[in-house]
């Protein structure tokens, strides 16, 4: 019997996460018929490689998504907005890497570890979390599964990658010119089109994304907000402080978190963290043993570390937490969810 | 009326706080009639500039401090815990910048904004505090007095100038052979001594000194109890997580804050930490104004901004504190005891 395949479109292809999508969707051995690479109309005419085939990337279009089964869109939010119903109506399954459609009560917001049921309820598009979000509920679900989970205190460490290749760029072309002595110019971060640009190398932003009327960046406000409708339970308490910082790939988050039950030991949440799916602890401060971004850059799996009880608060944990934003924070999740469509037949 | 001067040691004069305290006694005039550079015998003989004079660094010895009015130390925990008692011995007053009597029941650990009074109950050693927990009970005590303070939970963004000019070397060096494609050489981060070493370049390292049997780092344990003692309360509820990253100078702190009183606005908080002594309130979102490390180097006041109201928990305050880790985290903190001693006659 030969395995059904599918053809696949891969919305802005030329980015940072489009280019790991095609890496992800190569090494998982994804099952293409056809791939279509689409883009802006200023990216299209671009070769790239995939499985040792040249494909020219085109312009997305209404019309791009004829005959397509799933399209994974990571184009920006205008993008999504704008192609993913049609991609819908053309009969596509559309799994969005952008913000548009996360927080839509008729979108499934979806981890597959934590709650890949919710994909079977789709109307034609799947919302993929924000990166700072998914890794930090992969690393909750056990907890809240086995413990209950009331509260949690989250402060990030995230990658410039997050903000696309030119902020990469940036980073780089800042950090030679610091190292050389030289002034710094920031024309990218802390987020394209704001007002002010401040110079990220060697340096740290306390703002991602633009500020809301609270005073919380639409970062934060994303962690707060995706973490209740994945989770399930509006009632934990998320609060979210998100920080860019001046390395390339992976983010790293400090978690805070209060448990319902009471006298859980460290070892029973390393044990349950341990067992999960798509999580990996990394945890033996006698050896020095604890996750960090340059080590966890390229890998799929989410990393937890320095568990530790709080020293007060019964109930009270501390958490550290990487995962490569490009991958399990992006392009690997979508992809998860498309594998997780063929497997359950929610095409 | 002549002002009277003072004979100052400065011990460990060639290291990284060192040379700031030589910075720092320049800028703010300390009125010094001999100055005596010390250092361990493997520096001594070096030669270094102040107010156009050149002095040659001397090994310190108990010898040294004859004579001396004011000792201030900061060439690590053993060389404080062997000589300070000298210097005491001989008469000088001897400001420590080591952990050695930090948590010394006998010794005053001060912030001058926060407990100057408690200079006054000196034997003869003053503690500086650890960098990391001097910028925050700066921006918390204007907190702790207006409101009252039950709870802190900080994660921290540091330099790696608090590792010392070797680790700033290390940075350095790193960071120009990832741009060029090269292997990263980890020889001294996170912990001279420990174990293992990581590369800082383009990473995040959650491990500032060694871990205690608790499973918290001795930083994390320094944050915590020089909080407690600094602002007479062993009842605040204090947790932390200590994270070196890679930039040079300053460090930065997401804190968040439960008070006492009820219904406390945000402005109202604005208001007293902007009021507060050594405090600057950098707090207009609307206008992308908040603190950052390199914006903060150099200057001496501890700069405070992102601050907000948890969503969830009434009392619950968010803040973004950013310092010069090596001025008012070091240099600049032990040269105001030494301006209290004075100006107080408490030498």
């Amino acid at each position: 019997m030969t395995q059904q395949s599918y053809n696949v479109a891969v919305v802005g292809a030329t980015g940072a996460v489009g280019e790991k999508m095609l890496e992800t969707l190569d090494n998982k051995n994804f099952p293409i018929k056809e791939l279509h690479l689409l883009s802006s109309k200023r990216s299209a005419g671009k070769e790239m490689e995939f499985k040792g085939e040249t494909y020219v990337v085109q312009e997305a279009t209404p019309e791009s998504f004829e005959g397509i089964d799933i399209a994974l869109f990571s184009a920006g939010g205008s993008v999504s907005k704008k192609l993913a119903p049609e991609a819908v109506k053309k009969g596509a399954v559309v799994v969005d890497n952008t913000s548009a459609y996360r927080m839509d009560p008729e979108v499934p917001l979806v981890v597959p570890e934590v709650n890949e049921s919710d994909i079977q309820t789709h109307n034609g598009i799947i919302a993929n979390p924000n990166c700072s979000t998914i890794q930090m509920v992969a690393s909750l679900k056990p907890i809240q599964d086995e413990f209950g989970l009331s509260r949690v205190i989250v402060s990030t460490y995230q990658a410039v990658s997050g903000a696309g290749t030119e902020a990469v760029e940036e980073l780089r072309t800042q950090s030679q010119a610091f190292l050389d002595g030289e002034d710094l110019h920031a024309e990218l971060l802390p987020v394209s089109g704001d007002k002010h640009h401040y110079p990220i190398a060697f340096n740290a932003l306390p703002q991602i994304d633009t500020f809301e009327d609270n005073d919380y960046t639409f970062e934060e406000m994303k962690m707060i907000n995706e973490t209740k409708k994945i989770m399930h339970d509006n009632e934990i308490k998320v609060s979210a402080t998100c920080v860019r910082l001046p390395f390339f790939t992976s983010h790293a988050e400090s978690v805070y978190v209060e448990v319902d039950k009471t006298d859980v030991t460290t070892d029973e949440l390393k044990q349950v963290i341990g067992q999960a799916d798509g999580v990996e602890l990394e945890d033996d401060p006698a050896n020095q043993v604890y996750p960090t971004p340059l080590a966890s850059a390229g890998r799929s799996e989410v990393f937890v570390g320095r568990i530790r009880k709080d020293l007060d608060v019964e109930n009270g944990y501390h958490l550290w937490v990487v995962s490569d934003n490009l991958l399990k924070g992006a392009a690997w999740n979508s992809v998860q969810i498309a594998e997780s469509l063929i497997k359950n037949n929610w095409l």
